[in-house]
């Protein structure tokens, strides 16, 4: 569904892994000792009993794109680092706390952080991640309240979108542009703020800031499209949950939004499934797979998808970003909106 | 327990409470309805359907703190109100994610807001007013960026301060200076920059704003001193509380540790009632507070009371502040630290 070339993203992925997880891990480390474990478990580092486990800890998106942001602006990637932190620090903050609120038993195969150690060491790891990311940042060189205050407004962003999400659950007249807004305050604005807070730090125009904001928002949103087409669409052995997902917990996902406010006479019967009591069967969520697809959910989705992926691209032209650097944010933004349904 | 008048705090308290309201409450309708309604009905504003309920929404210590620390530097009492709302909606974070951690199902005789609209909501409505708490200093007049560090640095303490209290739970080996240090992290720290950040507003020497931080500190070890008292000899009709509550709970509070750690007799009789299977009856109870007390207990949390407070006391000295400000931060120490047995 794009034209750029994402195989470079797993060398950008993991040499911001790399330059990021000292400092990371320096960070967490400040936290009391029952809070530094939880966090250190849900990151993907140790097991529940505090031991090191192989593996290198998730894909490191948004640190990426911030060092990135730095390079972005001709500051060497060093100056990024603090950005890095603080985005991956934000971002595992929403993790932890959205697990225990959603109900999610598993990430990544191995229990929660609220089913391993209990809900009240999940939401306290997660509030010490959140201060942890905004210490991080005001402690930083070049401009770390300029930084800091971008991320907050990002957090306040991501805030509302999860409100959004939750207040969805009980309401049958979502709009598309409802649901593309909640995307780009719980998806896009810490992508956003990933994207423009290396720049930030490096002392950059606002102007530059604001684009490469502009940037990660739309990539947000185009990245979100797509992991709604995969909740529905996505192979089990590639998506590692079972078909249908989304379905099943009758999300107000953006294809089934999109279909119910079709117009076409399947958007009713796909109403119909969406509010019949009990769980639905094996051939109901087929068919309600099928009703999305027939009233034009799945095509309104893979073009909301395309568009915001030139939106974020757009976003990049006219900035003088080095060639290199541009070529591994469009790496990036390949990556996260190809992923194989 | 002091010699300070307290008479004049329900004054110092109203004119600070009425001083903030507007914009504490500008601030939460920020927050998306959801959560600006979980906000509201937490601080005591609206009931569970959102309609507006008589009282005052609490007793406004903070605040208070924060904007006499804008006059104690002769700046005008305006410039700390970002302070004083930003010291609240910290305040009011921690409490929302305590009672759900906790477990505590009553907050002034209501049900606490997991309790009323479940932990999801709680725990987001938390999350959004600590980030709220940021975006008000970050956006203020004044140096905004260095009070929102000030805020940052006292809830990374307040954060360890819960995650230490959590983990005394489980052991029996607890020292006096522990709880101590723990009491200064979870009570102190926000306290300390309640009556730091109008003078961090206000642009104070750093070292004037040290000693106004170490009011603030000083003044909550021995608020939380008498609150273990209370804890365990407060009289029901005045704390709201059963008789014992903290024992019943076998809370590691002062008293309690210091006991333990006594030396004397009774410490052991302590110990075992302590660790012993179920819930301990009246009569056990009973002979806790009894041996708690004969073994030096209460007189040793009585003694460090009164030292935080007059340590509290003689940081005022030599700053230069207005003698009527000095006045009414005096009747605040006094009053937080007088409650009746």
């Amino acid at each position: 569904m794009t034209v750029a070339d994402s195989s470079l993203a797993p060398v950008v992925l993991d040499r911001a892994r790399e330059a990021t997880q000292p400092a990371l891990r320096a960070a967490v480390a400040r936290l009391e000792p029952p809070l530094a474990k939880v966090s250190a478990y849900h990151m993907g580092w140790v097991d529940v009993q505090g031991r090191p486990v192989p593996g290198n800890g998730g894909k490191a998106l948004r640190p990426a794109l911030a060092l990135l942001s730095a390079e972005a602006v001709g500051a060497p990637v060093e100056l990024g680092v603090p950005g890095a932190v603080g985005v991956e620090l934000v971002h595992n903050f929403s993790l932890l706390h959205d697990d225990l609120m959603d109900g999610d038993e598993e990430r990544r195969h191995r229990p929660t952080a609220w089913k391993a150690f209990g809900p009240g060491l999940a939401v306290l790891a997660g509030d010490g991640l959140l201060v942890l990311a905004e210490q991080v940042l005001m402690e930083s060189a070049g401009q770390g309240a300029r930084a800091a205050k971008l991320l907050t407004d990002a957090t306040a962003a991501l805030i509302d979108g999860q409100s959004q999400d939750l207040s969805f659950e009980t309401r049958m007249d979502v709009t598309v542009d409802e649901c593309l807004a909640m995307a780009g305050n719980k998806t896009g604005a810490l992508l956003a703020a990933a994207s423009a807070i290396g720049a930030a730090l490096a002392g950059a125009d606002q102007a530059v800031v604001d684009k490469l904001y502009g940037f990660g928002h739309n990539l947000g949103i185009a990245f979100q499209a797509v992991d709604d087409l995969l909740g529905i669409w996505g192979r089990p052995e590639v998506t590692g949950k079972s078909a249908w997902n989304d379905l099943r917990q009758r999300k107000k996902s953006v294809p089934v939004v999109a279909a119910l406010n079709s117009g076409h006479a399947e958007a009713g019967r796909l109403a119909e499934l969406y509010v019949s009591p009990g769980e639905l069967t094996e051939s109901q969520l087929d068919a309600a797979a099928r009703l999305i697809e027939d009233a034009g959910g799945r095509a309104r989705t893979e073009a909301e998808a395309q568009r915001h992926l030139e939106l974020a691209l757009g976003c990049l032209d006219g900035l003088g970003i080095p060639e290199v650097t541009r070529t591994d944010l469009a790496a990036l933004a390949a990556f996260t909106t190809t992923r194989e349904l």
